[in-house]
């Protein structure tokens, strides 16, 4: 299993069009291949930032499975005009704990 | 529920002393008021970062409760050290997905 994390910043008077997008596109990353399951999560203290979690079954299941599928595509096009700032998407591939 | 989530960034020559430490301080954690789990996953692109999910009741049950007990005294004395960067902790309060 392998966690793909980062930190969403959005436009700030597009959050709510953001959140209802996302709802669209949690369906797409439902039904990808290796797709474990997710989470997105809004920042108390910054009210425009939210931390996106996805775990995989496979590096490979994100990297080449997702990334070259026409959901991918869809995905993309539902979030990508929202972000203030490109993301900075990172892997986790070892628990530490638990 | 709330979630505290932060990246750590360790001194990479200080890594397995780090990670040693941690399952020390997560006995700790998990005696703390409102605490229900937590997670450190190490990163796949960045040897020396990590990133740290602690799942809390309520928002006090961490910034009341535990940061003013012994036990935060404890988990701080066994960490801090390793901190390349002073971490910024930040709060996520409501859920977007699931």
């Amino acid at each position: 299993m392998i966690l793909e994390a980062f930190t969403l910043k959005i436009k700030t008077e597009q959050i709510l069009k953001f959140e209802e997008n996302f709802l669209k596109a949690s369906e797409i990353i439902n039904k990808s291949k290796g797709y474990i399951k997710h989470e997105l999560q809004a920042c108390k203290e910054i009210k425009n930032q939210y931390l996106l979690m996805i775990y995989w079954e496979t590096y490979e299941n994100h990297m080449v499975d997702f990334r070259n599928s026409e959901g991918f595509k869809e995905w993309r096009a539902l979030l990508q005009d929202f972000y203030d700032e490109l993301p900075t998407v990172l892997h986790y591939d070892r628990v530490v704990y638990p």
